[in-house]
């Protein structure tokens, strides 16, 4: 099935406590690409770049066989810019500058080639853009995959929950399902928010694993467990790429298929939290995520016995 | 075979958010023996208690097949008491008393009839009190497992590297797991603390579930999804009962087991946590624990297909 994405194409500048960049590639966008370029499934990007944005890049998604047509140029802009310090724990960070830029007026225009997609998936972006896009699809797609965050619940809620209103699937963390439901328990927050629309509830918690919610099923994993924790940027991004790439590949939405698009997303953001902003996910071969797909099983099978 | 622990039996006084209660029955040694017991396992609990300790309490016990010859009754001390109230997560909590009383000058007596235990559960205690018990056995155990916590890294480092060189198993949360190697990397805290004895470490992560390491096998588990944590009061100390309880029955210690005995001891710890204290604990049933295992493998299971 078609795969369209929205989001964000970006520079990034990262500072971990192993080491910093200067300005390399990032976004929403650029991860959920890369990670369903893995799966051979191709994704039509809706992005905005400004004319400092490299070709190099454009060609490098192009050969990867993500299609860039609905990355509008705009010459005169610069591109959205984000930087950030990584706290030594790596799950928490200051955000040092953020620079909107050619986002600040991003009218998003989803390409011919991109308009009969049967998944969308709605890369995290201010609410009134993932609306836009929803709004010129021909059809309403199968599924509509929605990634968010607290920011969003902050400064545009009522816009975020018409959004939320009109998707299939949500990914958030643990503290945004809390602020989004007003539960504690997250299997109250999972419930109150499939009323407000989404069938699928998934929970991200980083190195403690996600959590897929669905009706009165649940499916949990672990994070697979690594040496080291190199760079976080663009694990949900990458995580929610592999999960909408894979259930594009599949054509099928049950919660079977969900479990391993979950595990899926989770493999391949294994892949790119080892080493700076998109360097390892540009690396990885369908066969590496088989074999991190099978240490998923390794880490988690057992049979109960007592 | 014999499983005998050493452990606190205590007065417990707690407050979470959705209550209070006055004294009630805590200590480690009464968490690990009662989820033995649901295992079938009779414990040998090493302990003492003060002349206020209730008689009901050491009957009920002992109704539970727990052997409690080893609980020294002090006439004119005083039980343990333990206060505390939790905060609205239920992750941290403060504490508002600790009496030690009789507890400060325990001086452990394995009961005759626990000497030649082949499976030794060293409860969160004072290590010196911990080398004691390890020390007065006949035949040194076919497994020694050991619970500690923080405060024993912070106050008798020396004494718990002893204690921790004698054991095979060592289960510790993941702060105290990065604080006793001094690696952020659970992996590599892992495979520093097997240098320091312990074959096998476990880290338990409360809510987030719990790892296995061993060599170079890891296993992990998510917690049980619970509508609501009422109290986690002795959720760890259930933990390791269980785990204990289930290694004892099974007589073997191989990685395949300590898996299964992982489970079991998270399984009984969500019923712990369910009400307040021992109170969920005394009325699980081995037909309510086989029954929670198998929504662990329904939670976690998977079929790798991609």
């Amino acid at each position: 099935m078609k795969l369209l994405t929205v989001g964000t194409v970006a520079f990034d500048a990262i500072e971990t406590p192993f080491g910093k960049t200067d300005k390399i590639l990032g976004g929403a966008a650029t991860y959920i690409g890369l990670a369903s370029s893995v799966l051979g499934v191709e994704a039509f990007l809706v992005s905005v770049v400004g004319g400092d944005f490299p070709k190099d890049y454009l060609e490098m998604l192009k050969s990867k066989n993500i299609n860039v047509e609905g990355v509008e140029r705009i010459d005169e802009g610069k591109t959205f810019f984000w930087s950030g310090k990584y706290h030594l724990d790596l799950n928490t960070r200051d955000t040092l500058a953020t620079e909107l830029n050619v986002l600040e007026n991003f009218n998003p225009k989803v390409p011919e080639s991109g308009e009969d997609a049967e998944v969308l998936m709605l890369g995290n972006l201010h609410p009134s853009v993932q609306l836009s896009v929803l709004n010129q699809l021909k059809n309403r797609p199968k599924l509509v995959i929605l990634d968010t965050m607290n920011f969003w619940m902050d400064h545009t809620w009522d816009l975020l929950m018409e959004v939320i209103s009109k998707t299939d699937v949500i990914t958030i963390n643990d503290e945004e399902a809390r602020q989004l439901s007003g539960e504690y328990s997250l299997l109250k927050a999972a419930t109150k928010i499939q009323e407000m629309g989404p069938k699928y509830v998934i929970i991200k918690k980083g190195e403690h694993g996600a959590l897929l919610f669905h009706k009165e099923r649940i499916f949990a994993i672990p994070a697979l467990i690594l040496e080291d924790v190199f760079d976080p940027t663009g694990a949900g991004d990458t995580f929610a790429g592999g999960f909408a790439g894979y259930l594009a590949k599949k054509g099928k939405f049950d919660f079977e298929t969900m479990k391993v698009a979950l595990i899926v997303g989770s493999a391949l953001a294994s892949f790119t939290v080892e080493k700076f902003g998109t360097e390892h996910l540009q690396e990885v071969t369908y066969d590496m995520l088989k074999q991190r797909m099978n240490q998923f099983k390794t880490l988690t099978s057992f049979e109960v016995e007592i």
